[in-house]
């Protein structure tokens, strides 16, 4: 197996883009990603997104992206794995470059959902969940992530306020993050007025439905050392499962397979939790920071949201999350996203984050997750010195 | 890179499965690819799936399948590239073994087409297609091979009657073959009285709307060796892209994306056409086959149907193809098909084929397409003496 390195990353401004489609957004990231990389050929090209059959009635974004990229007759495929799509897709491509059946590829993750805000969206988001035992009961997907907030609350005795920090936190960074959907400045006081949606998820709680594209380039680390970027390597990928339905598994508030995601990721890049720099979570609703902060081993059981109470999620804190804004206020493109992160975690590695930087960054941790935790993909990149 | 094997094949009979939802149907596959190699656990599960969110409302098959068979945990995702998914995910899974990756992946085709029939699966298919420069037109799949055929016709000078064989063919195939859906003699008078859908489409033409699930287990040779089939290794593994819009292609009459995945599979196999002993091709529509057999190289430019006249497609002709019924008697569902092509090539390398046995069947192509030729995946297997 070969090291592989990130050596392009693109990205286009998350929001609501009326006057782009899905092969436009892919394009204008991809070309971003190729020209930071210096390439101008790929050996294939891996699409994350979720819903794009569902939301502008086109599949195949394979041959359409490359088609529209000037790549024509390259290896191309979409791969799906709900809200974590675009790190899937990651994990294919490199799976592709570090057996040797690929020399430079391309990794692109786009979604286009504001084509239709409304019902059609929460009904789309919903394929994530179980079609035939939680979605066809009229369980969104926020709801889902309602039920597992109040239950938390209960188990382990927060109020809702106690949430706060995370919304706060992630628009702070946001703010600095040119590529972030939301520059607003929220405290804990705008946080406890943030209009409801459902309860106690209020809309601080929540990432927004949003237009975006990803793009990085992979090739063999040692072809990256040619290059003019620090190299950043990628020194673990790694996918783990759960039950799709939350009621199917042992205990709702643990995501058994975020921590077997992160556990084969710390086996593969020897590292433990003390030694990640940064961590690009899956903040969709704050909630979901909360687990998959106790999933990756930085804090224990119940003690996530006593994690962001203590400050320690901050840039300067133990563990910065959602260093580039998150999926808050950076958005959440859902099969963007996981390329999103890894973006932002190429940024604090090279030095690049401008005010965001997190001093002496050096190992990097993303996580994408799928549905309510049923599909993981932990990535951790490194600065080779 | 490894060597990869076949070790495992399963497959769901085609057909209407009103009482089977899509984990059901992916599930009967897996457990029997999965007892056909004898393995209980595998490192990986890539789930060849077009249509689900559409049709069915779920998306995240990966985690969804690997639950439900009791593979929790284990890496899962979906591949998509439209009615080539299933050999796309093929693709993805011959990647991780031959890298080095994964010892033993399981690889699932499925498809559940039929909740929906009607104007929303001819809707659904359309996503193969451009959804901006074809299918908003009101050009649906049917109709885009119904324009090439009408334009093969006037190119070559080719009568309607003459594309009969190729529907004979598949038919009198699938006689022998339980899994088919169709089980009807088709001669050329019936082909001639055959319901018209697209002109000069007919329903003959035609492969069917239908579910269904295939599947299969690889791992390397070496591992293969120790089971008690005969051994059929990948030799080759290649997937070429074209334009997805037809207007956009130098010719519509010739499949470029089809010609270089072939001539990949070609070059990594070290073969050569006359060396193929049977060809599962793409026959979702006639002219979708005649044009395969031309960008396959074994029939010059216009003279892939002339082939058929010649009888040169049966089971005892110069290139078998659909010898187990192919798309039109076994039927299409869709992200199923690639495996179901795949698991019929083994079973004639196996000598499995009963009545339908290619002689000597030694080296076997496989060819799945996605669109009207834009995404087109080609493997080669080999039996290891």
């Amino acid at each position: 197996m070969r090291d592989v390195a990130i050596i392009g990353i693109g990205q286009t401004k998350v929001g609501e883009h009326w006057d782009l489609g899905l092969r436009h957004l892919a394009l204008e990231a991809l070309q971003a990603a190729m020209k930071d990389a210096g390439v101008e050929r790929v050996d294939g090209l891996y699409v994350g997104n979720m819903l794009s059959g569902e939301l502008t009635g086109q599949e195949h974004l394979g041959a359409l992206i490359a088609d529209f990229a000037g790549l024509r007759g390259v290896e191309a495929v979409k791969i799906e794995a709900a809200c974590g799509s675009g790190a899937a897709a990651l994990r294919m491509g490199y799976v592709a470059v570090a057996g040797g059946l690929a020399d430079v590829v391309l990794v692109v993750g786009v979604e286009k959902m504001t084509d239709y805000l409304g019902p059609k969206v929460t009904a789309a988001l919903a394929m994530a969940a179980d079609a035939d035992y939680e979605a066809s009961q009229g369980v969104s997907f926020v709801a889902l992530n309602a039920l597992l907030m109040r239950r938390y609350m209960h188990e382990f005795g927060y109020r809702k306020e106690d949430f706060a920090p995370f919304a706060v936190n992630a628009h702070a960074n946001g703010m600095n993050n040119p590529y972030a959907m939301f520059h607003i400045n929220v405290t804990p006081e705008s946080y406890a007025r943030a209009a409801m949606i459902a309860d106690p998820v209020n809309l601080l709680d929540s990432s927004p439905v949003c237009d975006g594209a990803a793009a990085v380039v992979l090739a063999p680390v040692e072809l990256a050392r040619q290059l003019p970027h620090p190299v950043v390597r990628i020194a673990a990928s790694a996918i783990g499962t759960d039950t799709v339905a939350i009621h199917d598994r042992r205990d709702p508030l643990t995501l058994e397979g975020a921590a077997l995601s992160v556990h084969r990721a710390y086996q593969q890049a020897g590292v433990r939790p003390e030694d990640i720099d940064l961590f690009e979570l899956h903040d969709a609703f704050s909630i979901m920071a909360a687990l998959s902060l106790e999933a990756a081993g930085f804090a224990e059981k119940g003690k996530g949201v006593q994690m962001a109470l203590d400050g320690e999620i901050t840039l300067h804190g133990r563990v910065p999350i959602a260093t580039m804004g998150g999926l808050k206020a950076r958005g959440h493109p859902v099969g963007a996203t996981g390329v999103y992160q890894i973006v932002e975690v190429v940024q604090q590695l090279r030095g690049e984050a401008g005010a965001n930087q997190v001093p002496n960054a050096r190992i990097g941790m993303a996580q994408n997750i799928g549905g309510s935790g049923a599909t993981v993909i932990t990535h951790i990149l490194e600065r080779v010195e």
